[in-house]
């Protein structure tokens, strides 16, 4: 929770062959909110036509029963959008949309394109208009040049000239199609749902609507799926992967399964890990609420010291709220998160959180833990030092805004004002993550996967 | 006011040079609100950046002080639309914006171009990408294709490649462009405000803001605006204009100068001749308002028959109205309109309306009339028969629809149950209009200016 | 239009022995929106218990078809509010409800209690609780301490008590009842729809649903409605009337009948009068838009100087409008009405208004007038002066803010700017309403039908 | 969680000296959500006159800056509303207010009195007029009989003829007054905050804003604040107190203190106390979110059993929520809770929930963690059977709703589909309450602390 910035990036959905198509895509996009909160959109195929609806917001706020109603069709795709690239303005909205050669064609989009800027720039050299700012549209683009009927054909051609992360949903007026970028850096499943077959980027939406996960989609592989069943291409190729290890982190929900695991007991995992590498005595493990929840019980269970929910999480709060004029002190914090002084006083106190960015946060949450009354304070995360931002469809503050990309762990744990911090190792993150090579930790390591075209490393 | 479906088209607006060029731009629509009410929009240029808001709905519901100080800068165009072509979706609201190798440019657009399937089509196999469904966006795609920095050099380029009716008002990095078809179909004006520049549909634009009207922009006409003020480029050519006499008919303001003539001006005519044409004995004579009072004014004056408000408006009706569940006779007229007895007990009445389309709403008006106790009500229309749907930028109904395609006026005097009906004859409009030529006309008499490619003329 | 603060007050409407009563009560305040924008609100009666909605705003915004089909019943009262006394919140919004010992009871008000205040204080010391601010909860509270399980009865002890203007529509448990007070000053109509019985301020109400206006409820009668039919009884008595005779120059919609006597008719009388008394040299007579239009409709006819609409008002217009920052001269005039240089360029023009309150808006269309070319502006009102405030249910501005009570004919001339400026007489206005007595014109002349208590009479 | 009925009641706020007041008491209600969504309110005193703004809704969607703003003053009430008694209009909204003998009077109201409508009836036949459906408008009119200027004189009167719960917050035009009934039924804490003194019904709305904890209200005690600081007064009395017990089981947040006791120890022990007479053997413990954890986690460390998240609650999920038309089984549930197989699978489970109402909810619960794979569900309430309904402020299902008040546990086992079922004994639940006497029980035992009147005891 003490993220300040390490944002959410989007989700995507897609399903065919259901006859509640765009209820089902809403139910998809409301299971992966947690994945992008600023706008959402659902598009359907009925009698080779493509409907739409996209609006800014949450799910539950822009679609009625009546738009749900009006999308009609047996197939739909879905996107929640957290804006990484291009502002906050409905034309970059998800799915887009676009009449190319080989027929209606509709996107959703889940990563980052790293060399979009220079893609952009080359297309409208070569005539191409770009109406929004987002760097999916360059892919559009890129397909509607192809000369064949064939989308998959198409999409083998295209993609080739992309660098960087894409999960992609996308629907013709006769398939639909699931793509990993060959990095294989943002999760996407598939699933069964009677005889529907069902994408999406986190098997939580399967659980919502009841389908069954079947498999992982996996990198450089395109899929697509027709009437007549699923079909499978690998040759996107795929040499090296890179999954993106921050998905355990912190993206995911907890009940989903993201790249064959769960990311609970991955979770839990850090967190006991954590607790081997830094054994500290304490009397209590209180987790910042709710993203710090798994890690601090895997501490607990390894370290045997009682798990307390130390801080209250009021999840009544909504996304306005009204400030006082004069100022209450830590008082962002508090609106959401109350550390209870029946728990904590007089108590030597672990803290657990999943990851620490700015610090700014974490320096509040220990002020008003000892304002409760602990004796001492001691933050441990359940993750390494965040050193470098992400270009692959993260929404992360810049290399100079990230606290331990410029200062060492006593200048953090004197900044945040905790009698000790400590941050798990990148080995213990692997060994959680039971990552044998093939996941990106580039915001632990700066070990950046793919070249970076003008986008500064340092 | 009896129209049931010969509905507004689209109003545009720009400004150049302006220090409140949002807020100008607001005041312009807002003043040409009746020409569309399904959306509106807004850009601005600010340092070689543009800006924008587009919402569904009226201007005064789409913007808020908010958002007119967010769209910085002194330049700005604004569109009103009502959909001629594809749904009303917010993809399809104007200014429509794009990145093209001149740069940034926006664009809006009152008319209807008539080859724009066969240009889609072929932009499409030539690898363009439609992402909404309006045909204003196949002049973005045919001004890309273009090398030029030069953006009037485009426009010459590109605009040959279009048969129809398009005024435009166009924003790049550096300049304020305003465009009319060669035939001249629609309005589009041009005005100073103490330094700055204005380009509008209507004059009346020009009176809310207090800018001064100079000249219309010429059938043909490319003028661009800077800094160095006002410059023209007639290599567009026009050899013969066809500007759209239901401009003066229905669509504008009465306030409002078109085509260089006062509508209000035109629409007495209309009345005068209406009555010169047809004299008939009666009592009073009562317009359907709002849209039938200069004529029934004019009508009044030249045959010395009293004027009588003997329909009164409720001008609070709203955009919506919940209906009982039982019928109420005629009710979806009454709302609006209430004869009112008071004035047509017992009277020999001539009503006036400007125009009828499919007749259903006169033969209610009618119907109501006769309750509020008129001895006698005979119809007259301030224009001929509407004979052809309109593929200039106009939502009409299809021909089958048009009463008075399929019925002799003996027939359509029987269907709305009217003592008598006549209408204003092709010869009465032109003398009313001061048209010698060079008006399009062909809803009344199915002399279509250009070729209509595959729409129906039958 | 020029009215920049003579305000509507209130409209009542009542229906009983309706299968669709809340959908007709809707439908009647929706045509006496004029009368009060502020709130609104309908209660029905089934099965012996009371429902209701209220709301700010108008009408069509308050309610939704959700809200019409939870009201259910077959008897129902509506009423529109525009704030007399009391501000404008919810609390005051009407039908007003209250579990007394007869029963339940809602009712509607039309109109001002003058001695509101001092029976407020002696019912608070009497121990009754004031939750709202408005005049009419005297009224519930006076019916509480009567001890009859006659709603009638009950009314006749307490409405003695009252000094003012009420026109009152009631919902017990088994009646509809309406009263007017004893004086009259507020209309209150009777009409029939097929077996049902209706209520209303104004005709207009009963002509959008198809009822029939029966008769006006006479000054000092109780009607009450049952499903035995209609019954009346007088003992409220009547010595003096004091129909509000603004009603006629103002509040009602011209397609009403009030006080018998057709609006419409009244109003173009005011305006033949008007041209009587004060004969002027002028080219065309023009009309404030919209409520100067039957007089200056009366004025033409009399005076044979022809009519032209040379002010066109803006329908579009909102209850909200951004205003630019710099000023535009007249701005807020302007929005709505537009003079056209067509018709008034080099025109000596008479303009007629129905009354001037503070003098403000007249000045600004005088301004607008001249600007657009008039050679010579002649300001007519077709009523006499408005030298008083009135305290029976109209929100008028306070004496001092009446330009005319404290500035002679002359001098205002001079402050509007006009050419001349002319009144119509006491006497004028007499003759054109038929008032040979019984009407009260206390803002016209001063003389007050009742003792005002502490209002300030100077 | 799986409450499907016992619905949370009321909360209330005061405070007096602070300059930002409104503001301040926006911030208290904001944490009192919980207690109430339905709808809420402020009032102000600001030189002698109360201003108010209540809506329905929730806080952060009812007040916006503009209001709070408006609200001005240094004292003020608040309130949140769950219906107890009385439909869900705005009337119906708190804080209410009315002018009285002593001056005004705003008053906001926890709890429920029992002789309500037998209080109201003779009221009504007093001449008192009920505005509103609620109990509380009955304290209204007992203080407006009262004769004396001393608001406390006129409560220790009035407050006499009450039977039932309420914690009082009042402003008056002079002092801010905190009551409790003399049982205490309702809890109402004292708090300072710099300078000024502040009421609310949990600690929690202390710690958002930083206000200190000095003690409860005593039951039976008024206690006043004016400019001269805190005063007290015990004339109401108290014999026997009856503090709701069910403040610890479910109502108040965790992090509160309730009855001078940390609500999330006595929910630790409740888990812990059930622990002890339920040991079970399973391989995990899990709590139903987000009620369930503390006594999960109580149950947890007492039984050694380890303690899983098996439930994952979607904190995104909001008020309204489109259901797919054909039916996905459990889905209501499903929305909000998502038992994941990664915990479960092959797993005995015990489950805690913090009670059982109609045992829907659970029944679908334990399906859910079936299909994810779980070899055993044991279900755990933290608490007795439910057999009583309350009629001291809290929605509560009729008896014959309460499925424990028919059946047998074993009828229950089976009807919820668990391998076993227990609850916590009244011993066990009075020894984690540390009540020694001087709570009520009655909905676990049937035996209410005061007189029912007529409302059905069986």
């Amino acid at each position: 929770m003490s993220k300040s910035s390490w944002k959410e990036e989007c989700g995507v959905f897609g399903i065919w062959g259901h006859p509640e198509a765009s209820r089902m895509a809403y139910l998809g996009i409301y299971a992966l909110q947690h994945r992008g909160q600023e706008s959402c959109g659902i598009t359907t195929l009925h009698r080779g036509s493509h409907f739409f609806h996209k609006g800014l917001g949450r799910v539950a706020d822009v679609f009625t029963e009546y738009e749900l109603d009006a999308l009609k069709g047996t197939a739909a795709i879905g996107h929640n959008r957290y804006s990484t690239e291009g502002g906050n303005h409905l034309p970059n909205a998800q799915p887009l949309f676009a009449e190319i050669p080989s027929g209606p064609i509709s996107m959703a989009h889940n990563g980052n394109i790293v060399n979009a800027p220079e893609l952009r720039n080359e297309l409208i050299q070569e005539g191409s208009i770009f109406q929004g700012t987002n760097d999916s549209e360059c892919i559009l683009h890129l397909l509607a040049k192809q000369r064949s009927r064939d989308i998959v054909e198409n999409l083998k051609v295209s993609l080739k000239r992309l660098v960087g992360a894409y999960s992609l949903t996308i629907l013709t007026d006769n398939k639909l199609v699931g793509v990993r970028d060959p990095m294989g850096f943002r999760p996407l499943a598939l699933g069964k749902l009677d005889k529907a077959y069902v994408l999406a980027s986190e098997t939580c939406a399967f659980d919502l609507i009841g389908a069954k996960y079947i498999r992982d989609i996996e990198p450089g592989e395109i899929v697509w799926i027709d009437d007549s069943g699923v079909h499978s291409d690998k040759a996107l190729g795929s040499t090296k992967t890179a999954q993106c290890i921050f998905e355990y982190v912190y993206f995911s929900r907890p009940d989903s399964y993201v790249f064959g695991k769960s990311v609970y007991g991955v979770r839990k995992r850090l967190g006991q890990t954590l607790a081997l590498e830094h054994p500290t005595e304490a009397d209590i493990v209180v987790p910042v609420p709710d993203s710090g929840l798994p890690a601090a019980l895997g501490y607990s269970q390894q370290s045997q010291i009682p798990f307390e929910y130390g801080i209250i999480r009021n999840h009544y709060v909504g996304r306005t709220f009204i400030e006082p004029k004069s100022s209450i002190r830590n008082f962002g914090v508090k609106v959401k998160l109350n550390p209870q002084s029946a728990v904590l006083k007089d108590k030597r106190v672990i803290v657990i959180d999943d990851s620490l960015v700015r610090g700014t946060t974490s320096k509040k949450i220990i002020g008003l833990i000892r304002q409760a009354g602990a004796k001492e304070v001691h933050l441990r995360i359940a993750a390494p030092p965040t050193v470098g931002p992400c270009y692959y469809g993260v929404d992360t503050p810049t290399r100079s805004e990230l606290i331990a990309s410029s200062n060492s762990i006593a200048q953090i744990e004197k900044f945040v004002e905790a009698d000790s911090l400590r941050y798990l190792s990148i080995e213990g993150l692997k060994k959680a993550a039971e990552d044998t090579g093939g996941y990106c930790r580039a915001c632990f390591d700066n070990e950046y996967p793919t070249p970076l075209f003008n986008k500064q490393k340092g």
